[in-house]
């Protein structure tokens, strides 16, 4: 089993973190984006619409999207649980994780792609959209900082997936200069605590 | 327990075939979004972000998001599965789900929020990124089509949820004139397929 990686990228980070913190290890093959290189046959071959990170099984079976994977690994290997266990823990870490999916992971990444043009030779950057994304980023942060200040994690006392995805984008926001302002200390508190994982260098 | 429901919007609906497919009844209450009643503080307490659906439960925990809802009711209801059973089932179906959300479902949406401005009293349309959105979504399309050409549903032999979310998304796509090609045949199959699922008129 490998999983093709892009070690820079925010998205297959997550991936990484998550089978971090599972304990978990799986050969990366690393892919660079930057010249294009998922987009050849042989990714294209693997994930038609080429894209990292991609987990091939040893049969050759190939499973795409960072959250399909780690919901293949949740099923393979429940423990320690980062999806949740009973219907109302799956429930709210699912809320979570979809929220800080759509809500700042996206609009991070939006941001930087529409901002940039860094991806310009395979997309039509919409500058005056990447900076919607980017306030639409900030504003999900202005209430994540509400959320924290009455909560462990994301989802409640345990840390989850939608830990990983809001660290993640909190993180590479900062390519974009959006930064956790001062006045988020429960943000600013949660960051520091999620940082300090072993799984955050992974 | 009951859910906070537009039943004009696509994405409330897909919760409504999600739960019919299951055979899962519950009450539902309507909420205008066009007059705005979704942003009012009595279903911001609910979901900050003020989007339906909203699921309730007599205790008054809520839980937005919809795919998030059929997590829950996923695992409070297992069967029909809609989400995977084994670790390959769940990891394919999350796959399809996961491309049938970002590179059709929410291109559908943005190309609908920024094309129209239909909700320009809230948020910024930027016609220009609509565009983009619209055609992203027909892109998927096409894949979908050649995809569709080797596999019954699109994760497979059985229905799922990346079903629903695609062709909820397929079905909306029309407001903006976008639509399934007469070549695209096996796009076409799939669609009438699901078109004559009884949950489809949920």
């Amino acid at each position: 089993m490998k999983i093709y990686d892009t070690q820079t990228a925010p998205t297959p980070r997550r991936v990484r973190m998550f089978l971090a913190e599972k304990g978990i290890d799986v050969e990366y093959v690393q892919i660079d984006i930057v010249t294009g290189e998922n987009l050849s046959p042989a990714i294209r071959a693997k994930n038609p619409l080429g894209k990292v990170p991609i987990l091939e099984l040893d049969d050759g079976t190939t499973i795409s999207e960072s959250t399909a994977i780690c919901h293949y690994f949740e099923a393979l290997h429940p423990q320690p649980s980062l999806l949740g266990e009973t219907p109302l823990e799956i429930g709210l870490i699912s809320q979570w994780q979809q929220r800080a999916e759509l809500y700042l992971f996206m609009q991070v990444g939006m941001c930087f792609q529409h901002s940039t043009g860094y991806f310009k030779d395979r997309m039509k950057p919409v500058p005056e959209y990447g900076k919607e994304a980017g306030i639409n980023a900030q504003k999900f942060m202005h209430l994540l900082d509400q959320h924290l200040a009455q909560s462990t994690y994301l989802a409640g006392d345990k840390f989850s997936i939608a830990d990983i995805t809001a660290f993640t984008a909190v993180d590479f926001a900062r390519v974009m200069k959006i930064r956790i302002q001062p006045e988020q200390e429960d943000l600013q508190r949660w960051y520091d605590m999620v940082s300090a994982r072993e799984s955050a260098r992974a």
